[in-house]
């Protein structure tokens, strides 16, 4: 049984789920608080998630010909305000450097909130002809936007990321990168954060500044609230005629290029924790588990126990599997609770009996399940376990989004869906401004995306009754 | 032979190092300008050379038990302000965020030039007992310095980093820290990057501002220069009351942790290309050449030589040698001299008459060597040559370091070393800063360091003929 100590300090997900959140960030040691007023620090436990979705992400991206780069922290005033859709958009919220090295500054410079300015400014410089096109390039950075209210992981004033930005010969290309981009995404998440995602198109009202079209990647997290999950903007040639960024054609004529970028950020560590957790902590699915497998000896201090835990470790080890012993000297009732907190995905328990035996105690921490392993077999079954529990994670999301999901026909049901539930509310739409914002002001909700698998629901909006141009997905928004 | 196009636009290092410096570092794609007045765009040519450094000096940071985390980039003025000597050695030179979100900010905040400030912020909230230490932390992220003069790479107003900061409960632990991630960095020169380094001690004049005590691997640029490469640093308890970071003890006591930082920057690339580099351009080091083996085809369109070619090609790729193909239309031997001035450390040629003969051609970049190796031959062949390139990268640079450190006894062949010569120059010191100041003044070189392994030159110092306490290593700095 798990010690009580631990776990009793979290409140319960269904009393209070926004303090649920806030303890498990705490308690699991992702996250501190800072004298930065809005900044987090992100522990060790937390990076480590980090680290495992930077690598693996990137692997994805190189292998779609991406290639990482780095621009400056800072964009001068005058090279902000060259776009002005997106000077717009971002101008507000930004944080302004005005003194440098003892002396003020002839020009501001603000600190990156996205760097598409810089990458224009860069891409100007080096695009000449067809032969420099694509260029598909990203850093890994941290960003700045000056938000009123911050939340860990979800709404901080600097933030860690990856942006991506290209440049293409056409139109074309750049919508094909875009799409790409979004497939990444999705795949990402559904593979190896195990957490099912909509793949659509923003509206205008919430594309991103500058964007032509924005696509998105929306997920449901357990308090039936939605959350964007990474977004690939299609800018056509807009930020290329606002800084004249051309190419010699083939046929020899000037051209400007397409561009786009895509981004995810340390949110997503937000989203782990919400669509997966329980009210005993964490729940990390084993690709981005910092440990995968925490071995806890039982009556440790009898003969052969250490040694034959640590025999295990060794094991598992070679296996390649994140393998880690507790053998410090807490009870194994509060090391239980430790690895259920810090969502480590399976427990491996190994007493004096289990040894007698040959065999040892598995436990997953998804769905609590103990399965008896014959010590002989134990990396095969570990690997075995490492893959069930991971397809089982996305699963039981994939269920609870399915079943946190409802259709909307009349204005009444829509309502009622968002006052009576929460979820997702799939509906149809004219494509009207006016009724997004009506929507937005009488139930907070907002239209997540136009969902690249359609349905036809009814004919009408479901606001004004007008003809339906698409099926929208509604949601209340971290 | 190599086409000339490429190479005649390149100063000869003889001529003119610094422009052939500058020369490389645009005409391999390292760096761009920007924008942003002293900061510089790390085109994906040298990102990757970046994230070759990062990866492996990661892994050996986490062989010692290293956990990576994130603080944030700003700093509140009084954060920075804590401690009184660091205070006044980076207030001088930062950048300050003085208005955010459209409003002025209460308080300043600067980006950090480093994080000591903010790691003892953090220290401080998570250090309650020795159970909670050591707290052996490093992050990856770019710092700012608001330089005056930059040089792409050595000096620019944004650098990207990695700084390590460490908490312990003893002054010995601390030390031996400080000591053991020196020891990190000068296997990491010298085993990853080729190049030979001395290691040793800073002068109190020279240490960094907060330290007790500060080491440091110096490096010979191959014009006789010497670069600091990394350094280690002892803060004592001067940071923890400071900040007041105190543990209870086994007795149930309170006592001040210890604390020590260590930082690597981009900077490493620069002494790649000044170490190695020649009239030809970049000479990268296997281990963090992006690209180890470039395949050049001769007379590609005859039949069966891009077949052949892309054979070799995917049997490298398998055999995880990094290795590309260049089958674009320009001439042999322009390839062949995009292929030097990259730094690429081997290419291989293949025509239709090594086919017929069962061989190809490779050419070593360090050397120049041509070499006939049998097709069935290459793997291992290809294998074997990149560990000895690696070799003799580092025997050629230590043998020029060598060659390039001269001994002084009187001032007079103090003077002529430096004027006549140029290289690190050993003296015996006394130990009073007056004699490094009039040093610093009549010859513009500082002191490198007080090396680990002393040699005892004479018994005086080389400046006032008092009774000497340290040989030193003297040097003109970059």
């Amino acid at each position: 049984m798990a010690d009580k100590k631990m776990v009793e300090a979290i409140t319960s997900m269904e009393e209070d789920f926004a303090q649920w959140y806030t303890d498990i960030v705490k308690k699991a040691e992702l996250i501190d608080y800072t004298s930065v007023k809005g900044c987090m620090a992100i522990k060790p436990a937390g990076y480590a998630i980090w680290e495992l979705i930077q690598n693996q992400l990137d692997a994805m991206f190189k292998e779609t010909g991406v290639k990482n780069m780095y621009l400056p922290m800072f964009i001068p005033e005058s090279l902000l305000q060259m776009e002005k859709d997106h000077v717009e958009g971002f101008a507000p919220e930004v944080a302004w450097v005005t003194q440098g090295g003892g002396a003020p500054l002839t020009e501001r410079l603000c600190v990156r909130p996205t760097s598409e300015t810089l990458f224009c400014d860069y891409y100007k410089g080096v695009v000449h002809s067809y032969r420099d096109l694509p260029q598909v390039c990203n850093q890994w950075c941290s960003v700045v936007r000056w938000e009123k209210e911050t939340r860990p992981f979800l709404r901080s004033r600097e933030f860690l990321w990856q942006e991506g930005h290209t440049a293409h010969a056409t139109a074309e290309d750049a919508e094909k990168r875009t799409v790409q981009m979004l497939n990444v995404y999705a795949d990402f998440l559904e593979n190896v954060l195990a957490i099912p995602v909509i793949k659509g198109q923003k509206t205008e009202k919430e594309k991103f500044a500058g964007a032509e079209a924005t696509y998105t990647v929306e997920a449901l997290m357990h308090d039936g609230k939605a959350l964007q999950s990474g977004t690939s903007h299609n800018f056509g040639d807009g930020f290329a005629r606002a800084f004249g960024i051309q190419y010699t054609d083939k046929d020899n004529t000037l051209k400007y290029v397409h561009q786009t970028s895509w981004g995810m950020t340390t949110r997503l560590i937000g989203a782990v924790i919400m669509v997966h957790g329980d009210n005993s902590g964490l729940k990390l699915p084993p690709k981005v588990a910092p440990t995968q497998v925490m071995i806890i000896p039982i009556q440790q201090k009898k003969e052969g126990v250490l040694d034959k835990a640590n025999e295990l470790l060794d094991t598992l080890k070679k296996a390649g599997v994140r393998v880690d012993i507790d053998d410090t000297d807490k009870t194994p009732g509060f090391k239980f609770s430790e690895q259920e907190m810090r969502g480590v995905p399976m427990r491996i328990e190994i007493g004096p009996k289990d040894i007698e035996n040959g065999k040892c105690v598995v436990v997953r921490r998804d769905n609590g399940e103990k399965i008896d392993v014959a010590l002989s077999d134990i990396e095969s079954k570990v690997k075995e376990l490492l893959v069930t529990i991971q397809k089982d994670m996305f699963e039981a999301a994939k269920a609870h989004r399915d079943a946190h999901t409802y259709v909307a026909v009349t204005m009444d049901e829509f309502e009622k869906a968002f006052t009576e539930k929460s979820g997702f509310v799939k509906a149809m739409w004219c494509g009207d401004r006016a009724c997004e914002d009506e929507i937005k002001d009488k139930l907070a909700v907002t239209s997540r995306c136009m969902p690249w698998e359609q349905e036809k629901l009814s004919d009408v909006c479901v606001c004004c009754g007008k003809p339906a141009k698409k099926m929208v997905y509604w949601g209340k928004a971290y």
